[in-house]
């Protein structure tokens, strides 16, 4: 891991940018050295470049700061700076043919934009794990939240340093990851924004249903994919604090 | 408006027992005069009787009188130490029937059983709305949480001081009420126990969906119909915080 640059952001936030071999990220922790190592939020997002999606991320990292936590990203493949994936720009074509024609959007479509974004990423994100619980200062728990919610089923399935997940129900879901999602054991909060126009809420509501998860909520918000409110955010974040902790 | 006992309970909780003519009801305030008019809420419960009710109402009482309210509750018709109405008790028998033979619920029998509970109940939390609200130290705004769901949506669609709801999806729905829900339009935080086992889950969502409120969210948790998590609690406090104060 190679710290590539660093500066302080308001509010005692110290925001480290890394790359990890070819993958770049980003690390926020508090600028005051923490008394004990800080718990690790994972914050997930969508394939839409770190640079398009700072604002969004920075906000909630330094919530997560403001909270106790050390957190960080990187950058999923396929977007951002990182190479286009052939495959994937295909199927991403394809879904927007579909969602323009007012069309379903058919299984295939769904399986070849997302299964080997999942394949790629999880094995990326654990191992971004590996260097992050290295640094001084960040220790365990740690908890995932957000994004594309099939790498986040799939890292709550297979990860078991991920002890608290916050889901977001807001992409397509491959029906592998419905069956996967029974597998899933550690706490989740999931999201799912009511009047989602790029989602489909019987799905999220039946993945909620299919998770194996003895402590699972599902919070319910008015308004589109980009609209959750504030008081989700918190809810959210009290879910980390009580699991994390 | 009539009290009839008065007595300190632990955390500075001032509980006092009224009648309102034949109903009687229990009224909880912090036992130090608080420096301006407390919002209230009103506590809404299932029509098992105010006494097998106590400790539920007395918890959920403190913790209002705790984050800054009044908090109080009357006996709901034909239940507790009220009269038994016939046609509600031959319902309810209709009702266990069905649910013990393992067969559906009949749209009448959920009618028999519901409708006129709300009729007479509802006037009945308006006028102890007035009794309440002419007493010194209980302001406005009001809400309203919990118990019968049907009772809870005629309140707010009707009466305009109730500004606020936690509503408990957790009891059967009468198709007409479906209707009225669409005329809801204050904000609203509904809970749903994803699986208590006597309520209709579909039914649920098809209501929340229903409500006309532009601010609704919901909150489902894992378990039964008694399981609600604490966390779920915490979560309706906060609702009441922000819209009544």
């Amino acid at each position: 891991m190679h710290v590539t640059s660093e500066k302080h952001l308001d509010g005692g936030v110290l925001e480290r940018e890394f790359t990890l071999g070819e993958v770049p990220g980003i690390l926020w922790t508090s600028a005051s050295e923490p008394p004990a190592a800080a718990p690790l939020i994972l914050l997930g997002h969508p394939p839409l470049g770190l640079d398009r999606m700072y604002p969004r991320l920075a906000a909630r990292a330094r919530q997560a700061v403001a909270d106790g936590f050390a957190a960080a990203t990187i950058e999923l493949p396929g977007s951002g700076v990182r190479p286009r994936v052939a495959a994937t720009e295909e199927a991403r074509a394809d879904l927007r043919r579909a969602m323009a024609a007012g069309e379903p959007v058919a299984d295939d479509v769904v399986d070849r934009l997302i299964l080997p974004l999942v394949e790629q990423a999880v094995p990326e994100w654990r191992a971004a794990l590996d260097a992050l619980l290295a640094l001084p200062g960040i220790g365990g728990p740690v908890g995932y939240s957000g994004g594309v919610i099939s790498v986040g089923v799939r890292l709550a399935a297979v990860e078991p340093r991920v002890e608290a997940a916050v889901l977001f129900a807001g992409s397509f879901v491959p029906r592998a990851v419905f069956e996967e999602a029974r597998r899933v054991t550690i706490p989740l909060h999931v999201l799912l924004q009511w009047d989602d126009e790029g989602n489909d809420r019987q799905a999220s509501l039946d993945l909620f249903d299919a998770f194996g998860s003895e402590e699972k909520s599902l919070h319910a918000n008015m308004g589109g994919h980009t609209g959750v409110p504030e008081s989700a955010g918190e809810g959210a974040a009290r879910f980390f604090a009580r699991h994390l902790k």
